[in-house]
């Protein structure tokens, strides 16, 4: 039986399209893009036409990309960048207690240098509430960083009107959102967004690992993370990553195609239909986040006397993929802190369940999960003895 | 007429052995490692193969190396990383002015933040004395940094007798070597070597750009640059670039190969012809760095009275690529750093042309680039007016 991958939110396949675009920059056009002569600047032409995609599809200058290692080197660049070069001597941050680790860790270890971060509380969906922003903002607020979009519940946070409300407050405030699992459906023009850095990941976008981006509005000072030979505007050093980069930009390319906007309002009928029956066929059952301010791939269930990870395993010896929550944390046995702020308890957020529907997930495969469930959850609650 | 590349320290075509081993990686096998699931459990797989494989050759434990995006990271993990964590309150950190940006520009940050450094000068062959580095050593030095093999002249340092003088000065101080240009040719056994950070790059070796890898040997504390999901043993956060780091490691499986260690004979016996026919054909033409002390593939000549940004335009027209020092720099039109080092005048130091040898190097290219050179050298005089 054909496997069923159901973990697009933690890692998605690279669209054939973006390979072939990669493939020259892995052989014959190996340049570097430093190097002046012909086959530097080829690397460099297919660099800057990268950065040009991105910037476009951002709504943005293409001076105002650097491209980076990872989704997380770009969230630690943003909040240590600007950290680094605020004139506030004591300066505050604020930020939300869902956000990915790669937000969250960076905001723990400022903490411990003298850093004063306030980690917002989310409602029973996840939405950190504009209210709650504006009492957090005080006189040495330097940079707010919310995400676009959950990674384990897919609650869409308000950005524009949090930038306005932000920006109202005091415009010197920074405003990071971590786009990485919204990018492949939301709009992300930054000036509608109000934002005034933004980051991207290749890999959750059909694109390869390896490469990420930061949008850095014109005018806004961050230090480098990583020094050296100043690529990246002197913002990110070390050899562009080529291949990850023209895979990055011909990934955002493959997102405007029309055929994949039709495509993702497939992805969220079967996402509705998933929820709805698998509320349906199990009982004890209660859908985590937010039923309106959704991402249209994200399905996040908890089941009452079911374990997670046991779930998983299960699934995983049926053939399907998917997953407790976060994938960089699921080695972890702690539970999800995201379900833990939307006040669920310890042994709820342990049997949850979390999955994430991608470009290739087709009726048939919704159908066979739904099938496969049931007899799990029910296997498991009658090991752990769950009364119904 | 073929193209030759004569840029190989700047960076290396993949060869096709590691392009087969990514590929999987970069189609169906694209797992999150994370995950625990089959697919990301195969990912993982593979992540830890390669890095045994690194291990293996640098013969230290797989858990002692720390993938990374770049050896610039690498360098900068090292640098930054062993500082943040030291308990000495003013440190004092000892490194070369020879060094890759890579590694000068953290020590630069760090003096701003009142880090003491030493720069250790380097005689005429660019190698940093033994003397020097004891008068250097002072009761609050933690580090010290010294490249193994110099990117623009091709001077190997004697990373053993260092670490002896070191350890026995004070064997509480680390040595950390950017090995970058040394590991397709040099002894990597980091015990020998007796170092205790050692920086790769994948992309220098015939592996994809965006991978880079930090030996951290057990026991030494360092602190990560990179927070987040903690991946790489907390010490790089971000999800893993799976197919880039299955480059490296079959690119260090075929530095292993035989085959590539007679090649280098070769490479070396038609670096001493480019070397000997060069000085032979072209008045005025001196060699940079050390003829014993040199790695085998490097060949660093200054012209007087010769342009170095022209003849590599003028080479490039040719259909050769070949550089005046540092990639990384090339875009610069300060005077290399390293060359100034070894007491060349600034103007020396603008005429001087690298030419880096690599594996599909063969006698015909050879041949044909000391066919080409001299006429180009010969012109570029007669427009500079420069007497014989």
């Amino acid at each position: 039986m054909p496997k069923i991958y159901l973990d697009y939110a933690a890692t998605t396949p690279i669209d054939p399209k973006v390979l072939k675009a990669m493939l020259p920059y892995l052989r014959k056009d190996f340049g570097n893009p430093s190097s002046i002569y012909y086959l530097g600047q080829k690397a460099l032409g297919a660099v800057d036409e990268a950065r040009k995609t991105v910037a476009d599809f951002l709504g943005c200058d293409a001076g105002e990309i650097v491209f980076t290692g990872s989704a997380t080197e770009a969230n630690n660049l943003a909040i240590f960048g600007v950290i680094k070069t605020t004139k506030i001597t004591k300066p505050h941050l604020i930020t939300s207690q869902i956000e990915h680790h790669a937000v969250l860790e960076p905001c723990r270890e400022l903490e411990k240098q003298g850093v004063e971060v306030t980690y917002l509380p989310v409602n029973k969906e996840g939405l950190v509430g504009l209210a709650e922003v504006k009492k957090a903002i005080k006189a040495n607020t330097v940079l707010v960083s919310i995400m676009y979009a959950n990674n384990e519940i897919g609650t869409i946070q308000p950005i524009a009107e949090l930038s306005k409300l932000i920006k109202k407050t005091n415009p010197k405030i920074l405003f990071h959102t971590d786009a990485v699992q919204a990018v492949n459906y939301l709009d992300c023009d930054v000036e509608k967004l109000g934002v005034d850095l933004f980051t991207l990941s290749s890999h959750k976008i059909y694109g390869p690992k390896g490469v990420g981006a930061l949008f850095v509005k014109k005018g806004v000072s961050i230090a480098p993370l990583i020094r050296g030979g100043g690529h990246e505007a002197g913002l990110r050093s070390g050899t562009e990553n080529v291949a990850g980069i023209v895979g990055l930009g011909a990934a955002i390319k493959e997102i405007q195609n029309p055929k994949h906007k039709i495509q993702n309002i497939g992805i969220r009928q079967l996402k509705d239909k998933l929820i709805k029956n698998i509320l349906k066929l199990i009982p004890d059952a209660n859908l985590n986040g937010s039923q309106e301010h959704r991402l249209p791939n994200n399905v996040n269930i908890s089941f009452q006397g079911a374990e997670g990870e046991a779930m998983v395993i299960a699934l995983d010896q049926k053939g399907i993929a998917a997953s407790t929550g976060s994938a960089c944390s699921s080695k972890s046995l702690e539970p999800s802190h995201v379900l833990l702020a939307l006040g669920l308890s310890e042994e709820e957020a342990h049997g949850s369940l979390r999955i994430t529907l991608g470009r290739p997930t087709c009726q048939e495969e919704i159908e066979r999960f739904l099938k496969v469930l049931p007899p799990i959850i029910q296997r498991l609650r009658q090991i752990s003895g769950y009364q119904l």
